[in-house]
C-alpha cells in the first residue's frame, strides 16, 4: 500500500479588522510615493507553512493546527488566523 | 448602474525553496518543545492584502499588483510571490 504523503497546513495570520496596522500604512505610503496611485489600503500579515506527519487523520491534523496556532503562532488578542490543509504532493 | 467594488489583492510572499529559513526553524523548535511532535517542517512568509481602486480593469489591476510586488513587496533575490485578485464584497 502506498504511504500517504505528509500534511501541508498553510496558516494565514492577520490583524483583527479593528486593530491598526502601522506596517501596512508604511507600505501604502511607499507605494503612493512610487506612483501606485490606485492603492487604497494595505494590511500586512504572516504565513506559516507547516508540514505534519502524514500518518495523522485529517481531523487529528486539523486539531493540531488549531492548537499550535492558538498556543504559538498567533497573538489571540490582536490576531486571527485561517488555514487550509492538504496532502503534500 | 451599480459601481464595481474595489479590487482586493492578496499577495503571498515566501522564501524561495532553496533559501534557508531560520525563523521557521525556531518556530519548529518551539512547537517540538511544546509537544507538537507531528511537525516536520515550518516555513514562514508574509502576506499583503492590498485594496485597489475598483475602476481599474482586471488586467490593469493584475499588472499593478505584479509591478508593486516586484518593486516594493518582495526581495526578488530570495523571495517569490503568488497572488489572487477578487472584487471586495
Amino acid at each position: 500500500m502506498k504511504r500517504a504523503g505528509a500534511w501541508l497546513a498553510r496558516v494565514s495570520v492577520g490583524l483583527k479588522p479593528d486593530i491598526l496596522d502601522p506596517q501596512g500604512k508604511v507600505v501604502r505610503g511607499a507605494l503612493g510615493e512610487l506612483g501606485f496611485s490606485a492603492v487604497q489600503e494595505v494590511r500586512v500579515g504572516k504565513h506559516f507553512w507547516v508540514r505534519l506527519r502524514g500518518s495523522l487523520s485529517r481531523p487529528a491534523a486539523e486539531r493540531e493546527v488549531r492548537r499550535m496556532a492558538a498556543r504559538v503562532l498567533i497573538n489571540p488578542v490582536i490576531e486571527t488566523f485561517t488555514f487550509t490543509l492538504s496532502r503534500a504532493g
